[in-house]
């Protein structure tokens, strides 16, 4: 099997594992599932789960698109023709109490291809990554989710974690506002091929850590779900989400590209959240939790 | 006094009569004023209200700000320096009640100059307009707006209802979604002095119309303010307000422009909604009346 149909079943496979996780996590909600396909070539198969007893609204979404290069994605890429193949795992978790992180993780592969269709493989590269987005900062959350990343990072090079670290803390950034959207975890992308990996060795890497990531967020949602929370925090809460909004619709690639590029709409924005509020000047009191989740956004840190 | 001195301080004075005339309609909200200064040149008054009986969240700002011309700007304009000078009035009206619509408007003057300071002009032009977004659909309350729209452009010239309302269907449109942001108005953009018209008859239309806004408006809020509304009709007008998210993050001109350019965060984002939803698939019953919105959102009308 060609390493793209390998990768495009195991995140068939890591779907499954993970909705089955998820819904004995939360108790009481389920997935619903939607089939879709594309009319230039592929589809998908979309998983979200609304009102549950822990997830408030959670996507689990795969897809395995080809086809002609859009013109858009041709500019983008400075190549003026070939084929695509696109493949890969989006996941983005909005749970309801307060004081358990919002979760997004993302595995993915493309292949780009000259003009003769599917066959002659011109370049091609893996990207993903994790990061966890707290409203409240518990800081051995953020360290426990840092450190199973490290460890997966570990295992296929040493150089791994500090840098695709830094690219999160970088990528996931709301420049307009000076501060990061959460406290990190891992984003990589253009996994090529080069003297020192093969692309076996990133499949590798890739598909460990999407193994990993139920290890990751599962333990801090199991140990904040009972925490008490008011409406303060349930405020603080919609606010924080309203950046998440800002940063999925303003900076994020990903969701611009899939928008201007004819994706399914109802999949791609499954990772807005499902309550969120906007207010003027929203500035937490000095020396209050919220303050110390700014204070923490404005200089990302060094969780390990 | 020089155009822009004249405009600059004709909305100052419009901002006033706007803001007196929202406080004595909503009867128990009042406006917090922000003055802010740019740090390379000018500043604004930012004049929020939230939480009043009519406006659970609305913005009137004004801003006149100048100095060298920022990097992106120079791009946008396909010019590589010189100065500008540009100042006007924006308004976003977020009503509690569901049957009163959202309401916006923009009034503004943009001047540049060589690379000697703001004295020699190179162009200038004005630009705005206005616009209603229902998240329920009274025919009688988008044909009332469009009328008076139509009144001010026709005392300026026969071809500006037409061109201007076209122009708001065509701008004021969630492109990924295949819909219109709401039932339209006026949109107009570098109006230059040429042939056929003076810089002086621009600016006697604009400030006409700036003039009219509360005629467009308020009878529709006062007529809507006391209809009555459940749940359902609060959840319909929380996710309608999500697609307004989306137009001002996504695609409008305006709000990216400030963000790119370090204008005022909270003023630019002012134009978002209190409290918003987004819900997989919300997809309104047949025949409803959220169905019959979408309908005509999806199909702009002539209302005149």
């Amino acid at each position: 099997m060609t390493l793209k149909d390998r990768f495009s079943h195991d995140v068939e496979a890591l779907q499954d594992r993970m909705t089955h996780a998820l819904e004995d996590l939360d108790g009481s909600g389920k997935f619903k599932e939607d089939l879709w396909t594309r009319d230039e070539g592929g589809g998908g198969r979309t998983r979200v789960m609304e009102d549950g007893a822990l997830i408030e609204k959670g996507g689990v979404n795969i897809s395995a698109v080809h086809g002609a290069l859009p013109e858009t994605i041709q500019n983008h890429f400075g190549v003026d023709q070939g084929w695509f193949y696109a493949t890969g795992l989006s996941l983005v978790l909005h749970p309801k109490n307060p004081m358990v992180p919002i979760v997004h993780a993302n595995f993915r592969f493309f292949e780009l291809y000259d003009n003769q269709g599917m066959t002659n493989v011109v370049d091609r590269w893996f990207g993903g990554g994790a990061d966890l987005t707290p409203a409240y900062l518990f800081r051995e959350d953020a360290v426990h989710f840092h450190r199973v990343w490290k460890e997966v990072c570990d295992r296929h090079g040493d150089t791994l974690y500090p840098e695709f670290k830094q690219q999160c803390d970088d990528y996931f950034f709301n420049h307009h506002r000076g501060e990061a959207r959460g406290v990190g975890g891992l984003f990589f992308d253009y996994l090529r091929e080069t003297g020192e990996q093969t692309a076996e060795q990133w499949y590798a890497f890739v598909t460990d850590a999407g193994d990993r990531f139920l290890d990751s967020w599962l333990p801090i949602a199991e140990r904040r779900r009972d925490e008490s929370y008011g409406e303060e925090e349930r405020k603080w809460q919609e606010l924080r989400r309203g950046r998440y909004v800002e940063f999925n619709l303003i900076h994020d690639r990903g969701t611009l590209f899939g928008l201007k590029t004819g994706g399914r709409i109802e999949s791609i924005l499954m990772s807005l959240p499902p309550r969120v509020q906007w207010s003027y000047r929203a500035e937490p009191e000095a020396d209050s939790r919220e303050a110390e989740l700014i204070r923490v956004l404005r200089e990302p840190e060094e969780w390990i």
